[in-house]
């Protein structure tokens, strides 16, 4: 665990950096970043917290947010991209948003390769119930530590992952016979845990259709939802602990299947749920 | 049941009829139609149909829904509607869309009640798997049909609601533990099953603080995101028949719960999944 103090920023800030451009309020510039690179393009869930960053940065934002879908329309390219976040709808206390990730293409036109659609809104303490208790595991620390990322695959490292049940297959011989993977998950550098880290955390499992078939088939999320279920201030009581993450496959039919995730706190607060829909080949 | 011939088309696809403004391709005029109007507004699963049949009349549609998101950024008053549905862009294989439905304020603006986003597909046979088994539950012959709409929820009456359990309180007495409901469903008037209805009976379980509460508290959906797992062909081989559809809430905190359901054929295969989440009260 990296403890000493830091002279640059976080690798996942380096990743979140946008400037302002010239155009527009909502208008942003950011870059890839090598530290989140997947296998062509850059890890899913970075992609999902810029996009989320871009609202949180807009200087009209109302609130903190709820929801998050982004549709991974086209690969993102290695550079500079635009990000676009424009407030649809402002009501008293909940606020509607669209996005898009642009990249100039080979000829030089603006093509739009992520849309997106946030809800943000000021929470108010009301009644509240978990209807869908974290699993008992053995503690983070009980739970061996997942090191070796196929090959090319930067952003693995950026996470600390200690599966619990549902790990990569060792063996890919066909013989799954289920989707669920239970891991708990961190920033490998420590870092504390925020909307923007929590939208790409609901994004680390890898394929379920992986883990079903213990057969690796090209697999690539499409669509992906995340709702947030806690307050800024409750994810900075999180801090840098860990989370548990659970995935499980629904439906796998005609090349695409859907996977439901659940993220809670070490001490067992649902902290978001998310769900995507994920393409496979074969 | 409603088997003699009709002389007017299906109330649903009065509601969804759709004529193409003079603006440009993708805009469509629609008007919001009694018999799905709910409290203060249309049947929200009604509004994500409408948003999802701009994209099935849209003229460079390629393939069938995949996934569909629809956030309800403000209320649908009586009367005309405009709906603008645009390819963000189109692959070998898959197309992303982005869709806004507007009307005019009380000074003749024009303002955004609703955006959303879809992911059309062309899908091939793959290996599938069901890791969602419909529930063992009795069959709808066997479930007595629910009938008594509170008053003034004309939606209600269009659809044959066999609640198996988890049906609305009888009695709000603050009693409730759980908030999972089992219901079977179809088109009241008989229609077969397509992608704009299966999209609306996504969205037709009641509010699960209510369950969860045995307290009717004000509730309305913010953001709902259904995913489809079956080809048109095989809705259409549904045709009139039952969905069983589940319904759960997962966690309720700080005036938001997110609900995760599914919808299988009476033959168990599992059509879509949906999730949402719901501003609530107190």
């Amino acid at each position: 665990m990296h403890t000493a103090p830091m002279a640059s920023p976080h690798p996942f800030d380096q990743a979140l950096a946008l400037r302002h451009s010239d155009l527009a309020s909502g208008h942003f510039i950011g870059s890839t970043h090598p530290a989140y690179w997947n296998m062509v393009g850059p890890f899913g869930g970075m992609t999902a917290a810029l996009a989320l960053q871009a609202v949180l940065r807009h200087p009209e934002l109302l609130g903190e947010p709820v929801a998050l879908t982004v549709n991974f329309a086209a690969a993102v390219t290695e550079g500079e991209f635009e990000i676009v976040a424009q407030p649809a709808r402002t009501n008293r206390s909940t606020q509607h948003w669209t996005m898009e990730v642009r990249q100039r293409d080979a000829e030089g036109r603006m093509q739009v390769n992520t849309t997106a659609t946030a809800v943000t809104a000021v929470r108010r303490q009301t009644w509240g119930e978990n209807d869908c208790p974290m699993p008992e595991v053995p503690a983070p620390q009980a739970v061996e530590r997942f090191s070796i990322g196929p090959k090319g695959v930067a952003w693995l490292e950026q996470y600390e992952m200690r599966p619990v049940s549902g790990a990569l297959p060792r063996v890919w011989d066909g013989s799954g016979h289920h989707s669920e993977t239970r891991i708990w998950v961190r920033d490998a550098a420590p870092r504390t845990l925020d909307f923007a880290s929590l939208a790409a955390m609901s994004d680390v499992f890898y394929p379920r259709v992986w883990l079903r078939r213990a057969t690796v088939v090209p697999a690539g999320t499409v669509s992906i939802t995340t709702y947030f279920h806690a307050t800024g201030a409750q994810l900075e009581q999180v801090g840098t602990g860990h989370l548990l993450g659970r995935a499980t496959g629904q439906q796998f039919a005609n090349g695409y299947f859907d996977q439901s995730a659940q993220l809670w706190s070490e001490g067992g607060t649902l902290l978001a749920t998310s769900n995507q829909i994920v393409y496979y080949k074969e």
